[in-house]
């Protein structure tokens, strides 16, 4: 007995392992784009099964496909859904073809598996074509970019919800450090006073804005080409079809989905998914921030500013005993990187699109899901394993605050700014407090001084002209 | 009598040319920045203005600053914004620390002609000072910020203009173009019937959401940080100062801008840019998309597609006598991949912000103005120039739509996939059309192959089954 | 009896599956990153494991390791080279750390090993120990970018392979094409004539600059800081050690590798990265170029150019019948967009090094190797899918010639630029070719015009001028 | 009499400003293109016009151009090369036509400078004829890309000569601080010894490399394919002009310039500059490293790291008195981000080249040379005004080393890293330093630890073993 079929195509035979579901269409792309070991995303496979399973009830209902045939095509569809053939989807993502290639191992592995449940042998396309049958009123330029928006909006509820926790927990850290008074900086150099809730209280409201981002974005995916076949003007797709098949792809699904106005223009441009992947980039921007402030603040113990604390997740260095790293910020930095860059490549695989269709469609699907995962995950371990564990060192903080001269410019209302500039320049030549070079020198009573600076005064707007 | 005066600062002195508004603050920076010719945004350079100018007010209200020096500031600000000082600017663009020398660079401008106002004699910054009367309850860190947001909201709104005007030019080919049947194309492959009409419809589509996206963007740019001072927590600026230069600011530019409701996020973070930019990127992806199709339709004049026709603008080649170039599309291009390199030197400025503040805002503010700009001309001009010109050649567009086998996909409903792609393998080696060969055939009677192939029926989604 | 074994470090315990031949720090670090499903890339793995077997050598050498110690060791490291134990490296790509976790990883599962081919039990670290005995006389930071640059070099000799046999390929297409007469397009438009033959010589040459680039990158890639251990001051390692390392993995790789001169240097600058990556990025502009132009002149086969053919791999589309797709060239235009976007993620990564180290080698190892494993599957592919099975239209290539008007130039030596423009013009109006219109007008005697359009006179430099 | 005057061309007539050298090809370039106020870089409009001048020279020689013509457009192109006429360019770097239009406008420049130096009014073209005399012999694709190359080649030898004086400042400083003994830190935390110098070496090494590269570029520009004229097959050229115009352009600029092999490839290929601004990115790479280490090491003054101390160069602050910033390393970082998203323009628009052109030249000519031309002049003021000026603080620098109980990494030869470890941990618990705490505890005798602890032996490869 052979351990193998052969299938045929318009381009000849191949041999087929027997125990495979997919089918001559997957195998020749797999061999076609043996890149790299990398798979297909999982999501983008799932979303691709659902409209599978959506056509086929409606097919059935509007008497397109039989009964029996649609049966099977949707109980193969649960089978997958459940995750029992994810070995089965074996093109590269970066295939050529427009995601013809997926969507062909998507109908393969659907067909086998009903044919099975019909009782046939796999191969035995008569039984269930993946083309006439599972693919009926389909056409991979309306399924691939539905599904990528049925994967993206997946994600952006799950990175949004990630989102509102991390900023949940930055404002936490807020409300715990409220009445930590440090020294501002900027440029790095010695600044303000201020206080390090009100420095968490900037990252939980850009955190917020980027969930905000994410949450609206949606919006923007919800259009469907469905029914648009190949090019978006629906050839081989009946008016009941595409009707009925944006409910049903909305019952699957459970989004809030709706027909394209123009389906030819939802066929052909991504831009959307330029824009939400933008959005994933203005993510990366704020979590590089956020990330090197951490790691700048928690620099030391002893040779840096030392002024939060992070708690230890593993043994820092090979070499150096005890040393503990911000790994997690550093990882969360190389996710930020990678989303920006997966960005770019979005961006100029969607502006590649010609006519009709974006060829690099299978580039863009894969770049934005992986940005949006690496997203999910990062912002998960950010939260839990970096922010929530931030401890302060009041003692540290309050120590560079008074001993940095930019309180001076808690003085220029009173004295104008030449006046606070000389008195900050003593002030450090002498290497004494602005504080305490005040009274030393007579220059303002010891009760105005107090007043003067005053930590919530000296940290909230409008406090100073007093 | 000297053609130069001398300034002094903390540093020492400097000899300005006596011609020169600006002061030691801006010939420092000038000279510490000399990287190339270009100059500061003076779209930013004038919403610094404004802020001065709206500040000059409150400040004279609440009695900080007398009536003489508000008024002689005022009057200053408003020879400024009449253009009559734009070479008094001097500052590179790409300077370092964070907008402070452009900041100063116009609190010099302003102080000195509001000091020849007074009859004073530049430099005589007794009468009027850059920094205690100028920029009086200021700091660059709210003053800068808040002007690249007024600034970008000024270019939001005339690029939705430009935009929806580009918008409705596709719109009115979309109708032109609603019956010039031509071949619809998938990675440059003969595909299915299309119209012109329908591939404008797609262009206008997209377009539209770009306008949107673009319009939309103004809400997020929306918030200042005036009073926040150096770092946001307002060190320095009155409550009432803080109230009122935020009604004071939205009078002189008549834009909806409302106060953070924490200044201290919005002094230093930046990703409102970020998002604002990676839209102009979204629509540089569609610009790119568009004039690409444009210049693959109407290339030839002979031996390339031609379906389309250019005005001629210029002569188009130094040797080819006759050669009409799409230009505006190379234009258009060129600048798409402008706004997209910008975007991502927008985005690691963004990122790099650290603390209390962002030090390379200036390269934020610069790139970002520049994509607007060159956005809002190229859009202009694409529209005008190419757009509104283009003409179709109905003929080219029939002839290359009958040769092409693809429209064998009509047949699939009747006769199945396999015996249609059957018919295009012999039909495209016979080297006839599909119609002509199902009627030499035999296969379909004519009356139903013209029926099946009618111009409305296959470009129409769910027209075919019937 | 237990299926796990406790192991300790100073955080604390941990479960380990005692199948497992990683430890407690594989294990932290897996569940501290545990992002997606990627895995570490493997040659990296190999190469960190070579430098262990070398070190290992060098140790027993130097007396500092015992000979069992040291040739269990390197039993082990054999083993892993043998690909028998990938699945035991664990940790995720983006991991933080600067490489700590992923150079753990391969301690322990060597240790692991080496204890149990001397009879111990995994986790008997009293045996040998992942730290005091593999990792003898190295740190992470002298291991993992030397690592690097094995991985990079292995890459680099199989991409200039692969180059080497596309340029070939291109040259036997330059030859096989060198008469077939067609005509030039500039900016898409009608120009000169020129023959396939020449362009693809065009193509050869620029894949040979490639090639070069990619072989002589090696020579910046063969400096290692062995020895240097955390921080390139070589603290805890002996000057014997430092010596004698570098000649070993000399042997143990057979590169030309050297020892840096400022070990500090090596330890903490990835320029020589972007700056591979940056020719590798060279190299993805040219197949851009190369591919689009390929898909241009395959485009059709009746709506488009048809100059060229590309041999059918894969069926090309669920609807349309017959259609084949350009789908190397789709695949290696993502995979060049990939790899663009890869360099700008190693870009931001190298110039995010701070001090003595960068925190951020593992994204740099990761998107580099990536970008060489991508190139050269996809330049094999390339060529061998593609390439070698184009085909010429020489018909189609010579009637778009000879259809266009553009071959007035030819005319500008003898009757000057604004005469051959009429010619031009009036031809083009009355649809007739240039030469016909000469000979019909009288303009130029027949034999004449022959000898000025002769095919080889006109595509060859300094021809004309006779 | 008239202001202006009409000039005619195939699309019509404008009225061209009686003082202006340029003439009607310029004027609708500048209509078409009117995007922004920039202006066309100035060395590339120079290198044209010496090719220019070249060709007239060698037109004359081979009697296509009489004696006449030929010496009023050589002391005309010497006119327009002292600078003279800078303003007549008038056309937008972001034109399309793949640089026609520059050519035209230095054509037309040139053409009406000579009819006035030969007695004639502005626009009598009989007299000299931009296209005919001017342009003799040449073609806006070979012109073009030629001067890009020669432009280039001026820029890297000012970028080389300015890099390798930054080289040197680093090596100054790399002995002046030879013997301050500091804290190294990997990941921002503590880690083991190491001297200011080091650090200075290593950033010398660094730059180093990228005066190499730089240097080396030069050789991959000095390619010609002038003679070319459109399309590289030397229409219209003779073969003796193309031999002579290439000595002549070498001898024109002093550059070792060669004839390109293939001028096919040459004419439509901008490979090399991906390559060359490649290589700028991995320089923009390394200053992002080094100014970020500068601004962190001179974080403070009293809030921060404080070991170096940066030169006062302007007033820092509008509110902060005494303030001063690290604006040299802000500009720096700027204009490297600029670099660096230049590049990714420089990519893009190279990858998009079609067939025999590369219509997007312009944007990368003008990108490439902002990028060179920002460096040369960042890199210079980075010298002198920043790293020559800097002074170290080794007070600062000691205190935090011997605060730190990194240096526990020192005993792990003696003692394991088990107990080293430990030491680490109880020493830093009891916030005493590592060597008091191996006396105290007895652990090591005093003399040996002095041993163990010396500067030069913790600091230096191989030292520690002993």
């Amino acid at each position: 007995m052979n351990d193998y079929r052969i299938e045929k195509d318009s381009l000849g035979e191949a041999e087929i392992n027997n125990a495979a579901y997919y089918g001559i269409n997957s195998f020749r792309a797999y061999k076609n784009f043996a890149l790299t070991e990398e798979k297909s995303n999982i999501s983008l496979i799932r979303s691709i099964v659902r409209i599978k399973k959506a056509s086929a009830k409606v097919n059935k209902i509007l008497g397109y496909l039989g009964k029996d045939k649609a049966e099977a095509i949707i109980k193969s569809c649960d089978g997958i859904l459940s995750g029992d053939y994810d070995d089965e989807f074996i093109v590269h993502p970066l295939q050529g073809g427009a995601g013809t290639s997926l969507n062909m191992n998507v109908n393969e592995v659907i067909a086998n598996l009903a044919i099975e449940s019909l009782g046939g042998t796999k191969g035995e396309y008569g039984i269930i074509n993946p083309l006439d049958d599972v693919n009926l009123s389909q056409s991979t330029n309306d399924v691939f970019p539905t599904a990528m928006r049925i994967a993206c909006i997946e994600k952006t509820r799950l990175l949004a919800e990630r989102l509102a926790e991390l900023q949940s927990s930055l404002q936490k850290k807020e409300e715990e450090f409220a009445t930590v008074l440090k020294l501002g900086r900027t440029q790095l150099m010695d600044a303000l006073p201020i206080t390090l809730g009100q420095e968490f209280g900037a990252y939980a409201r850009a955190i917020s804005r980027d969930r905000w981002r994410i949450y609206k974005v949606e919006e923007r995916l919800r259009e469907t080409n469905l029914g648009g076949t190949a090019i978006g003007t629906g050839l081989n797709a009946s008016l009941e079809y595409i009707y009925r098949i944006t409910e049903e792809i909305k019952n699957e699904t459970g989004y809030g989905l709706s027909r394209s106005d123009l389906l030819v223009d939802t066929t052909q441009n991504m831009d959307v998914f330029v824009e939400a992947s933008g959005l994933l980039k203005a993510c990366a921007a704020n979590l590089i921030k956020i990330s090197n402030d951490l790691r700048l603040m928690a620099s030391g113990p002893k040779g840096g500013l030392g002024e939060i604390k992070m708690k230890a997740l593993q043994q820092g260095s090979t070499i150096m005993p005890g040393k503990v790293n911000p790994v997690i910020c550093e990882m969360v930095l190389q996710v930020s990187y990678k989303v920006i860059s997966n960005d770019l490549a979005i961006t100029m695989a969607a502006g590649a699109g010609q006519l009709e269709l974006n060829a690099f469609s299978p580039l863009i699907a894969h770049s934005i899901l992986e940005s949006f995962e690496l997203l999910i995950k990062a912002v998960e371990k950010f939260d839990k394993l970096c922010i929530r564990t931030l401890e302060a060192d009041e003692e540290r903080c309050r120590e560079y605050l008074e001993r940095s001269t930019s309180l001076s410019a808690v003085l220029i209302d009173i004295l104008g700014y030449e006046k606070a500039s000389e008195i900050a320049i003593e002030a450090f030549e002498s290497d004494i407090t602005i504080k305490d070079y005040l009274t030393a020198e007579g220059i303002l009573p010891e009760d105005q001084v107090e007043k003067l600076f005053d930590g919530y005064r000296i940290t909230n707007p409008g406090r100073s002209k007093k």
